[in-house]
Formats: C-alpha cells, structure tokens, sequence
C-alpha cells in the first residue's frame, strides 16, 4: 500500500509498504478513507518530536471503514465506519478510568509517532474499542477528520479548561487551524466577545467569517495594549494560547483579568516567562493539556446537529498519491492561505 | 491610643495616635483584643509594598470588640465581638457578588497597607456588615486571630484551589505559617500524604506534629527527586506553594502529575521559569490568588467543632506596649522558631 | 400615583396611591417606565400566596429611572436608568454571601408581595445597590423588563440547574413564558435536541420559532412515550418542569435518561408521586428553585452582545391606566396568544 | 465447589457445584477468600429481585486470589490477590467512558444477580480487567471486602452525591452497615456534625462510636422536629436516606436546608410524596444512585492511608460451611447486632 514515511530530519517520501496485520487482540485494521496533516507533523519533519524514528508512517487523523479485527474487540466490525481518534485509549489504566486518555499509559498519542499512522491506505489502531468512534449514517465524513484531533483540542485544551461561559469574553491567540477550531467550539457556550490575534491577515478574514466579534492583526505588538483598551483596563476571562511560543504566552498573562483562566493549547519547544510578581494575587488559573478526547462523543452530537460545522476548516483537497503536494501547500501556508487540507486515500 | 506605625523603609515605631473615628456610614470602630503579625507585614517594612505609605499603621489581623458603628451598619452593635478579616469586601461590587473579595474594587486588601491597620488599640474597619465576622460564645479568641488571614489564606489559596481530596497526594513547599496553614486545613479532605519541604528542621518537626507525613529537608536541593522517587517517578496531585521564591515554584513544576495542579500561596516578587516544554501536555492547572476570606464562615465551623486547632501554630505571646519585641521575635524565626505570635492589644 | 391595587382575592383594581418615599437608607424609589405581569400574580389573585394581603400594589418586574435613593446607597443616583430585580438581596446575609439571594433573609421575594411593587408610577426598592442593574447604553429597555424575572428564573432554575450541555438532549414541559425563556437560554449551551411539550397549539408554534427541535402536543396524554422513543428508550439528559402540576413532574420523572436532572422550575401547590422504586438506582438528580437572579449580570453581557433576544416572548402592550385589561389578555392566554404583555407606566 | 444458591422466595441452600470456566476471553475465575452477605441478598430471598432466577449463586462482594484469566484479560494473572468489585464494567460503553460503570450495558449489577455470584469458593467475574482491583501488599483483606460495595455504596451515593463539606451538617437516616459506611466516609471531609437517625439503640451507639456526633431514636417519631430544633430551624446541609421507605425519605425532606441535598442511598419499593408544595422554591436537589464503585482506586489509598477503617463495620465471622447460620446471624441483626459479617472460603 502507499503511505507516507517520515524518513529523518527534513526527509519524507510516498513509498510502498506492506498492509498492516493485526498484532493485538484489541486491535482493528482500518482502511483509510481520508486523513489529513497535522501541524505536529512538521514538528516531526523537523526531527523535533524525539519519539518518531525514520521509518515511520505519520499522520493521526482520519476517517475510514473497518476492515479486519483482533479476536478481543467487541464493538466493531469490518465494514464499520469509522473515526479515527488521535489518541490511543486502553479503556483500564488509572488514567483511562479518569477520562485523562491522553496520558493512557498503554496508549495516548502514539499513532503516527510511535507506531504507524493514517497517512497511508490502511492503518492498525490500538484498542480498538476504546480509540474508534462509529460514524452516524448521513454525517458527512470529511467534516468527521476533524473529529480525530483538532477539534476535541480546541474544545478540550482551550474552551473547556479555559471555562467559556455565557457573556464572558475570550481572546485566542494564534488563528491557525488550532486556534480557529477553539474558536469554533468556544460558540457552543455563547460568550459575548470573542478576540482573535494573529499576524496573517488572511487567518483574521476567515477567523471574522467563522464567528469571531474582533480580529486584531499584532504586528505592530500593541496586541495586548489593545485587548485591555476594549475590556477598560480589566482583561479577559478566557485567554487560549494556540501558538506555542513564548511571546503570545506572555500576551496571555498581560491581558487576563482578575479570576481569569489562561488556557493552553500551543505546543511549546522552551520554557517562557511566568510573571508571578504581577500575578500571584490575580485569583487567575492557568491549564495545559494533550487532547484526551474524551468530547468526541458529545462533539459528534453538536456537529450532527449541526451546532458547528468544521468543514470551515478545510482548504484543500489531495488524493493520496499527491501528498507530498498536500505537505507542500500545508507548509507555506502564508502563501497557499491552507487550514486543514484533506487527503483522500 | 499606642500603634504600631510603620516609618519607611526599616523604620518602625510604637507611636502615640488619636482614637480613630467612623469615616463612612459603613464603618465600625474596633477595640482590638488581640492582633498579630504577618510576613507581609515584614515586606512593608522593608519597603517593598507601594501603596503603603510611611506613617500608616500596621497589621491586617485581629478579634476585637465594637466600639462603634456608622448609620448604615446592621449587623453590629457596640459590644459585639468580631473577626477582623484581612479582606475589605464592600459586599456591592460585581467582584464581591462573585466572592471575590480580594478584588473588591473599593475594598480588598487595604488595612495595614491603604488604610491604617490593626496593631493598635483601636482600629477603623470599612464595609463593617460584609468585613466582620461575629464570635460565636464559648470560642477562644486567640484561635480566631488565625481566622483573620492565615487560615484562609492556607485553605483558599492552597488547599481548595489545589483540590486536595480523599486519598490523594500532597506537597507543601514551605513549612512557615502559611504553609503550616495549608497542611492543617489540608487535612479536612484525608488526603494520603502530605509531604511537607523546609530547610528548617524545627519547622518540619512542627509540621511532623501537626499532620505531614513526610517531612524533607532540601538543604541538598534534592527535594523533587526525593518526592518523585517516593511517588514512584509519577508525581503529587497538589504541589502547594508556599514560599514565594522562583525556586520552590520550579520545584512544584518537578513533582506536579499529569493532571495534577500547582496551587501558589507565596507572594513574589520576581518573575519565575514557567517550563511549558515539560508542561505543556502534562494537563495540569496552576493557581492564583489572594485571599478572598470567602471561607471565614466555613473555616469558624470547623474551628468550633474542633476540626481544627489553629492555636497550634501560635509560638509566643506578648502585650502590646512590647510589640517592637514582637516583630523581633517574628522577624527573627530562625533563631526564635518563632511562628504565629499574638499581641495582646 | 396610579397603581394595580390586590384587594382580596378574585379583586383588584386601579387605585390611586401616594407616591412611596424612602424607608431605610438603602432604600432607591424608581420611576417605572416598563413593567409586566407574572403568573404569580395571578397566583396572588386567586389568593393563593398567604404572604400578599389586601392592599397591596403588585408587580416585581420593571425598568425605570433611579428618583430618589437612600443616604446608604453608593452605586446608583437619581437619573440612573436600572432594571429591577424581582429578588431583593441584602448582600449581607449568609444566604446572599453565598450567591443564593431568594432566601436572603432580610428580602427575597418581597417585591409585589410583602411590600408593594412594580405595577405603578413608582415603587420603593429595598437594598438598591445589590438589588438594581444598571442600564447600559444602547440596549433596548422593554426586552430588560425580561431580565427582572422571567428569564433568570428559566436560565437559573431550568438551564444552569439542569445543566444543559453541547450536543445534550433537552425536554421542556410547558411552554408558558417561563418555559420559553428556559427554551432560549437553553441555547446558550448548544443541546443538540429540544423538545418542547404543551398542549397549546400556538404556544408550540411559537416554541418551533424560538429554537425547539421538536414540539409534542401532549393533549393524548403520550409525550413521555414518544420522547422514549426518540431517544431510543434512553429518556432525555435534562427534563424541565415549567408548569407545576403533578402530571407534568411525573413526566419528567418518566422521561429522565439514567445520569440526567430533572430541573424544576413550576411553582407546585400540591404534592407528587416519587416514584422512587423506578428512580432510586438512575444515578438522577432533582433540582428545586427560586431564582436567585446572580445571573443577571451575565444575562444583561448575553442581550447586549445579541446571544438572546427577550423581546421575542412580548406579545402586547399597554399603557400603566389600561392595565386591567393588560390582566385580561394575560389571564386569557389560550384565547389571546399572549406570552408576556409590557405596560408603559 | 461449595455455593449458596437461591432457590426460588424463601429458599437456599449451601449446594455443591461446578467449579465456573472462563466464558468470555475477558473472564477471570477468582478463588474467594473472604465475602460477606448484603442487605440485597435478603432482598432476592424475599423474592423481590425479578432479574434473580432460582438457581443462582449469591454474593457480589469479596476479594480473593485469581485462578484464571480468559485470553484478553492483561491487567491480571494467576496467583493475584483481588478485589472483585459488586459492579461489572465492561469499559467501552457510552456509560463506563463516562465513570456511570452502575449503567454499563454489558455489565453493571450482575454479579450473584444475572450470573453466578460471591458465596462460594470460586467466581466467575465478566470483565476483570475494569472489575477488579489489586489488593496491595500489607493491606488486611478482611477490610477490603467492605470495598467490593458497601464502603463505595457510602461514599458515591450519599457522601460524594450529598456534597458533605468542612464546617457542613450531615444527617443520615438509617444506622444500617450502609448509614454507617456514609457516616465513616462522610467524616474525610469533616463536617462539624454528623446527626446519625435510627429505631435501634445498639446500632446508634455503634453510630457514636463511629463519629456521629448526635444520634437520635426515632422511636417517637420526632426525629425530623429534633433536628430542625438543633439547627435552629435552619435544617441540615446533607440529608442521606439510607432506609429505602418512604417515612425516610419524607423525614429527609422535612430537614433538608435551603440550598441544602437529600442523597439517597435506600432501595425502594414504593414511591414516596415529594412535597414540592414546599421544596419547590427551597433550592435543594435530592440525587440517586446505584453505586458506580468509580472511586474504589481512592478508597482504597484513603485504607492503606489509615484515614478510614471499615472493619469497624464487622461484627460477626463465618467459615463458607456455616453461610446458612451467618444469614441467620445477618437476617436476624436486631437480636444479634449484626452489622457486616464476613464469610470466608
């Protein structure tokens, strides 16, 4: 089957490898109807991520139809369509039983990282009964890619820990596809302002287009200035760091309010400074979090129910064969304007 | 009347003042009984709290009895005996509604620090009504004087913010008063351990009697790995702050599990290294906050229902007319083992 | 001052009435522009409500303009344009410390009940600073008489108590005003179903209009069966009792999910049937209430920022001197379609 | 193998039967050591429990030494000392995922109920890997068989779902093994009182030796009058019904405070009146529950810790041979005292 290798630092290539086999009792092998690509999967490329050795197929993210399962699983069937979780879930571990899926000590964010991932024309998924979600009859499948991953963590790692409630105002930092599906899902709990700070001015249109009250374009660095003008001095009540480096961290300190939450979602490389001095008697909070997936569920319901609908995300579309195309337009996204771009095996 | 009156930088005397007298219709007089003195009172004094000016009188802590009473106070009457508390809560503003009372936009932390405080015979109490809390019959006074400030500071800022629960594990970094307040309220959730880090062997023998059941001595910087080890590398559920140092902050973010949450009580005064490149997928939360005393109420019923016995953090005792003495004692806790002393007014 | 007078039960009239003055120093008189008229009012009427005697002026819903205020009052002076909130809380009381303001036991519900109320030129309001809002700019005034009452109690008592969730399964019994404003605050939480249940065809339509998924004229007595098997058997997460008859609360119990609330807002004057041989191993939860109104606040950034629109549950209007007939048209709702009817003072 | 088996109303016997084989790949056979007798078990002798047909072995508590796992179960080997819990979760279902294990749809309550239970020398427990617990070294294993379901029956349903906090008054009706096991549960959060409701004066003095701080014989039946005069006629902040009959519960509704939460534990037969003629405006939730056993893991640290012996629940001991005379000495606990008596194989 084709798929594509991660190869070492700056190297990957579509090569032909043999079809998965089943290894564990629990596990399914799934025949990849779309996937797509992950900003983690240049992390990778860059050799950043120490856990994926050359050889490795990448990708975490997917729909597909079930094609063979190991004798343990009991919730699927070949033939089953699928979602595809980016997290691997034992479903008996301490941390499984605690929701925490991400820090399953069998599993958590293995595919494409430790094992073998979707990027490919079939994929073997760990625990299978635990990690698959069945897909409804007449939910569209290209939205159910961005169930794998991006949207349980704008949802899970920004609006929930950051506790968006009714009214409140929320700024998020970064308007990559990470920060735009926080901004997607923050809409679930109607909060009165929502503040995107990005330096793409396309990124702002589109995070204006999918619901955002003000857009504010930081090249000028007075991001933060700005966002305590409009809240009269007080800040924010949800600040979602969706970027990963220092700097839009420090702009999240800057401009929570007093009892405020910052909530991150970025990926960091370096430490960054935590101000205590000015934050200590702020009553604020501050969260950090691998996805879990455990809102898979409950977010398959609002997008069936058409409460959101992530296809806003998708920019592109590949077959599999011109992937390397796909990792191009989705690396220089400051030229092509990609968010999400879809790759159908 | 005598007072304590704070001078400027390194500079404090016992002065003669005028009986203060009600400003606002919500004021009462106070005839203080018993004060005491804070390490916040320390930082005054050393010149690094900016809105307290020379020539204010210190102390935020105290029972006492009413002297008086502005028009529009109505839950107190001469003669009633009081908990002072540290917090100014007007009981109006959108902060107090959602008891937040440190950031009680006319009130908050302002005795002893904007407005002249309790170390003196008698002391002005603003927002009496939602400021002062009644002594019930039959409690000593002198447990109460801990009701003031450290207790709650302890038990909001460490013990509830850092979601202490049955069975779990606890750190507290810090084995002075406040964190000697977090260890002692800690324990109204059973958790399983409490591991309590100083570099001072009669504090870790205190805390060894009041509750910890381990104590390390980080005089060789081992503390974390100590605690990992103990906790089989996987960390504590809470990690308490209760220095205000970078250091002892660091330490918490060593040994906080996944999913575990660093709850900070000590007051800083630099900036400290927040490593989100260990942190930023370990799904944990980190807390501030200043005391909002919103648990006064809660933590009197434990007290009188002997859940608590806060005198145990009391070490000396002296009248008024020796409180230069007092604050040497205090200021010189190595020495003097020196922990909560009350001044007898 | 002209205002609507209860005069005993089945009596009430247009009397003619000195216009209040202030009583105690916390005390605001306002000068009601918009005020409406509740079903406890007509609860009143049929003199069900022991604590409302003859004499009376009714009404604890309003909008108005600050006219004379207390010598204790601080937030608001004459002028001030305020919504008032049908719940006097003193914000001194334990019950009001803790948010919970119905029980504050220095007010509560006392407006248009134990002293007088809103259905006149002016009215005195008991603890103005905790118990007024203020007016922003630019917000529409007659969709504010909805924030005095009516949608806290749907919002508090229905939603936040039910606690609606994205992608949850939301069933309202009633849609009377009080059901409908549970109906459109429930979106503020993105459920993915909403059912509404009455047996008056109109009001369901109006429900269809303001947001519910699906409508159930119960009138053959079938709603629980038929939103069992919508649910496929699994019953609804949040069931909502806006009525307060006992069959309406039994439905609830018939239709709550294994893990789900059962939300009452109905005043009820009877009994009902537990059947807790059914329930007792659900895992459900049963919540009463009186609206507290501590969201108002929250509700008022909702409106402003256009999450809600309250002006949707006016059906009429009428001048303060017509006022008898606004009763009419609101005690006749099956034959005048009316939801809530405004009258201009 | 020894077994008591049912026999159809009225009926069992110590019969000798196969020894169980592993069914489903994730079985384990358990060789028991120690189980005990529940109050449901007299429950299914009366003929009440529909789901128990004649012929089935009883028992859904114990802890014993694995015999032998089906061929997916990973977590457990031969030769490991376990607790089998009273509830089956099969791990994968919407329920389990969401901590609801009482819900699972495989599984649930089945033990010595669908399928073959405890009282005997060996078991047959579905789903070991997420229904058993390994009983750590050192721990006495006669007090881990009050951790298979009365201790979390305790602590889930009336302590958790009651929300019993420092400084809160509890009151628990009904001083049977689970009234105590709540009673000795509710104490990790230190509530000032604990007013323990009961006909038998032995069971009561257990109760005060146990840490009630108040107990009560409701012979006269002035229990509900009694408390609300100890609480001043405020009432209580936690009601838990641990009686399953509707004088119980009706008493849990006459002393259930403002704001306050009746927690049922009881089994019930019959429905009780709800008076929501006077609860409907009183803010309370009343909650039920079938024990998850989601907080067995924290119990179990709360035991090693010491924080909790539940031994102190046992009064009687039996060898297997002699199970007819320990349900003698358990039916008849009025004469004998009988609170939890372990039976061991």
């Amino acid at each position: 089957m084709k798929a594509l290798v991660y190869q070492g630092p700056g190297r990957k290539a579509l090569e032909d490898r043999p079809k998965p086999a089943i290894a564990a009792p629990t596990d399914a092998i799934v025949k990849i109807v779309k996937t797509t690509i992950c900003g983690t999967d240049l992390h990778i490329l860059k050799g950043d991520v120490a856990t994926c050795t050359p050889g490795r197929i990448l990708g975490h993210e997917g729909v597909g139809i079930v094609d063979e399962v190991g004798s343990a699983v009991t919730a699927f069937r070949p033939g089953d369509r699928v979602i595809v979780s980016c997290i691997s879930s034992c479903g008996k571990c301490d941390y499984c039983r605690k929701g925490m899926y991400s820090h399953c000590v069998n599993g958590g964010w293995i595919l494409g990282n430790a094992i073998d991932g979707t990027q490919a024309e079939y994929v073997r998924t760990p625990f299978a009964d635990t990690s698959l979600h069945r897909i409804p009859a007449g939910v569209d499948e290209e939205a159910l890619v961005m169930l794998s991953d991006i949207l349980p963590t704008g949802f899970e790692c920004g609006v929930l820990n950051g506790k968006v409630q009714p009214g409140s105002t929320v700024a998020i930092i970064g308007a990559g596809p990470i920060g735009l599906a926080a901004l997607l899902t923050a809409q679930f709990f109607s909060p009165a302002e929502i503040i995107m700070v990005d330096f793409d001015e396309n990124r702002l249109e589109v995070a204006t287009r999918l619901g955002a009250t003000t857009v504010i374009n930081n090249n000028d660095g007075k991001a933060a200035e700005k966002i305590l003008k409009m809240t009269d001095g007080r800040g924010v009540d949800t600040a979602i760091e969706a970027v990963g480096v220092p700097a839009s961290f420090i702009t999240c300190e800057d401009i929570v309010a007093p009892g405020g939450i910052i909530a991150n979602i970025g990926v960091h490389g370096v430490k960054a400074d935590l101000h205590l001095e000015k934050l200590w008697d702020r009553n604020i909070a501050i969260t950090t979090r691998l996805v879990d997936t455990v809102t898979t569920p409950m977010l398959l319901k609002t997008l069936q129910s058409r409460k959101v609908d992530p296809r806003r995300l998708i920019t592109h579309r590949f077959k599999l064969d011109k992937i390397l195309e796909a990792y191009e337009t989705f690396g220089h996204a400051a030229q092509t304007n990609a968010l999400k771009v879809v790759v159908e095996a």
